[in-house]
């Protein structure tokens, strides 16, 4: 499985997704989730994937394809000269199209689902940052500030903690925490998400990759988080009164 | 959807249920997923349950029908006179089967699975406290020192807060507060569980039920419990030191 996420927050984006692939538990290897494209002054793009791994990387290999036929003589049409964020994201579900018209049949005959879900988000010029979560159809939907989140794949034990402290009025470098500890938890309880992490926290305006990380398991940062979680989460359990019938 | 769950500590245990059930977003009602079986002096049992309703129903049904035999002329194995808790999971797990004979094929051609999971749970005599879940098929596993809780239905969301902090040794009244948490965590995070929550909080020796509540949504314990949770949670995150590269 996989677990990725964009916060959208007022100073800007976070991007956060593990590393870890899965087919069957004897088949775990290392694939990088998270793609970012960078024309400086102009955009900042990034795309996180989860699903099917031959299908998520037939898409890459699409856009890829397009972006050198853009600059060539050809011209037409590529992830990187869009005219917004919507059409952007409309760009990459037609990617997910084309692999489908080329796969989905045989899979099926094989017995699997076409199984992908992308997140793609950034910033175009002086257009607002935005993400996006764009479907196995194709399809599209944007994040808002009363819905500032997205997640994509194994989503559900990392929700908990975003629900009750992440709003779009929080700072940037407080939403990178809760990120992280949204992926942190996830790995703890889920085995087949795991270290390490990649970060890409982009802040409104910058219009380049400034801060990009990736957390390996021993990394001291979420070493540290991680500690002062626990430990101040027991705390905090600890210092809620207990029912008064159970003291009796 | 349904979420239960029960921790099992040196103190005894906590049962926990949320009493919501769908059919379709247009069908929502509210059935008991707890039930508490008392001879005091003796044994005290209880059943959580999630799946089908009218699966869980009918096994009901039949452990009931068992106890009205038990008492009369013929006597006969029933739920209250087993010899310890593993054969009393496994007694639960023969009345699944017993449904699964009667409705299993009926439910496939209208195209549904055979669907319920139970943890029965409790103490017998001077025997030690033990939990169980008896899945779809009969079959049943215990929570150990090692794993000591069980969930069934909607568990994901409340998974992270037992895994980081509670274990075998957390005291009865701490336990209970990390049940609710669990619950209430995964009521905010999904819509299909939700209040009002039942609990039931045995301590080993007891052989009575001297500890059961119901909490329905605006019960000042829970709305209290709520809130600290929230509002320590942002401030455990804000005193986490912000990764020094943001700061720059």
């Amino acid at each position: 499985m996989t677990y990725c996420l964009s916060l959208h927050c007022s100073e800007g984006l976070v991007f956060l997704s593990d590393s870890r692939t899965t087919a069957g538990i004897d088949n775990v290897t290392l694939h990088p989730k998270m793609r970012i494209y960078e024309r400086e002054g102009d955009r900042v793009l990034c795309i996180l994937s989860s699903g099917n791994l031959s299908i998520t990387q037939s898409v890459s290999a699409f856009i890829d394809r397009d972006m050198e036929r853009a600059v060539g003589e050809a011209g037409g049409c590529c992830l990187m000269n869009q005219h917004n964020l919507y059409e952007t994201a409309r760009y990459v579900g037609e990617r997910i199209r084309e692999v489908r018209h080329l796969d989905a049949d045989a899979l099926r005959q094989g017995g699997l689902d076409f199984n992908i879900n992308l997140i793609v988000g950034g910033q175009i010029g002086s257009q607002p940052p935005e993400i996006y979560q764009v479907y196995a159809e194709g399809n599209a939907i944007h994040a808002s500030r009363e819905s500032p989140f997205l997640q994509i794949g194994e989503l559900k034990y990392g929700k908990p903690i975003l629900d009750r402290g992440f709003t779009y009025d929080t700072p940037l470098h407080e939403a990178v925490k809760f990120g992280l500890l949204s992926l942190d938890s996830t790995a703890k309880s889920n085995l087949s998400v795991g270290t390490p992490f990649e970060l890409f926290c982009y802040r409104a305006g910058d219009l380049r990759v400034s801060h990009r990380m990736v957390f390996p398991e021993d990394h001291p940062y979420l070493k540290d988080l991680r500690d002062r979680w626990q430990n101040g989460l027991i705390q905090l359990v600890h210092e809620i009164p207990p029912l008064d019938c159970l003291l009796r």
